[in-house]
């Protein structure tokens, strides 16, 4: 288009993605402001997955929850139309994805027509600390070599609320050693998109026992010197909710977030 | 009773409080250990608290969300009963306290046969940084001149959630001006509990017109050289129930908190 697109605003970004002018996965879109994954599900299951969230912050940690019935992110993108503003979504019915969109407003409202309220959930995404540790000249790999970040089921119990359980799925990121203090320090300070890393060097001690295979996504190099490091993962609540075969929900398509007005930076405090 | 209380773990604490052999305010019991405000709410208002609750983690930081109908706080304090392991508790049926007691086993199993399930609420309390505040050698004045710290509403609106709705509570702490960075570095880093500051040294630019009346709690000495630092207050979620008037609920008596497992440090990351 001849624009660059790093360089537009959050609304106008979503503008753009709601008259179906982006339709691309959201990375590196709106440098410097906070992407989310999307969860939105029926108000009578929206309890169990509140808790859900409140007992696992590090996995799931809530930038926004709307109103019951509501199709926008009020707090952190003011006028937002959660059913248009994301460029890819998925409906799963019973568990099953029954389909991939670019916009469910019909589909939305027609549920709420017929069967009941929907409430949709933001959840803080690796992106945003992603750019905290490029800024500090700390190597993402899966970026460098054009794919998507290593991903592992782990046997670390995520805390049950209700209908739903499991166990926490981490991203993995390789670090040349004298960095991973510094990898570390930086995540940490940033609790509101997963945090501090949960494992550092030994993914058998959280299951994971084929660091070249993993379980979602693809598999990067690990160079000479480089300690693989785990930190929680969104996917996490994703997979938790699939797991219960919720009788309807929609998400974002992996990798097309909803881009928010909050800067990362202010996730900070 | 020639038992130094603040050596003891809080299992024997809360042990002891259950056998009414401790019914004083729990400030420097079990030292090292996170302390809580409790809020016991009908199923029916729990959702919107707790959407209120992740809305304003500034003044209402969750360490805990009891499953619905269940006595203990099975995280931060497995093998506790809520009925039980607080001191002092008060009742409030629609808006207006009823009662205190040192315990609300009868009160709450009554409630539940006869009413509906009830939901325990775990908020994060000042007591956690204030222990990390003395460490650093910042006075805690309110401590120095043993009287409750100095409370005021400001006219910093949390943002609403379904019946909730009210301004921000604030606590307030003068602190010698060299220490105002040290001071709000250390509670920035414990967002669990509160956090940073809201306002260093311009009460009116939050509504308050004098710091030498507060709204709640006892007036402080403020010294020459002392500037005076407000941070986001635990009576907030407290003051938001009141003022929707419900038609139940239970709470600690002021001062007279849950003593959790979990150690302060533990709120850093």
């Amino acid at each position: 288009m001849g624009t660059d697109l790093s360089r537009l605003t959050p609304v106008e970004v979503r503008t753009m993605i709601r008259k179906g002018l982006i339709d691309t996965p959201t990375a590196g879109l709106c440098a410097g402001y906070a992407q989310g994954n999307l969860v939105m599900l029926p108000q009578e299951l929206a309890w169990d997955f509140l808790l859900f969230c409140q007992r696992n912050p590090k996995s799931c940690p809530l930038l926004e929850v709307s109103d019951a019935g509501s199709r926008t992110f009020a707090f952190t993108a003011p006028g937002s139309d959660i059913t248009t503003d994301l460029p890819k979504y998925r409906v799963y019915e019973d568990g099953i994805c029954t389909g991939e969109y670019t916009a469910v407003t019909d589909i939305f409202e027609d549920y709420q027509l017929h069967k009941g309220k929907l409430v949709s959930f933001l959840i803080g995404c690796s992106f945003s600390f992603e750019a905290e540790l490029l800024e500090a000249g700390i190597p993402v790999r899966q970026i460098e070599e054009g794919v998507n970040v290593p991903m592992y089921q782990t046997t670390i119990p995520c805390i049950p609320a209700g209908i739903f359980s499991g166990n926490m799925v981490v991203s993995m990121r390789p670090i040349p050693h004298s960095l991973v203090p510094a990898a570390t320090a930086i995540t940490a300070a940033m609790p509101r998109v997963h945090g501090a890393p949960v494992q550092i060097g030994y993914p058998e001690a959280i299951g994971i026992r084929d660091i070249e295979n993993p379980d979602f996504g693809d598999r990067v190099t690990i160079k000479e010197g480089e300690v693989p490091v785990f930190w929680p993962c969104g996917v996490t609540p994703q997979a938790v909710v699939m797991n219960s075969r919720p009788p309807f929900v929609i998400t974002h398509a992996p990798g097309h977030m909803f881009i928010t007005d909050v800067k990362n930076v202010q996730l900070k405090y």
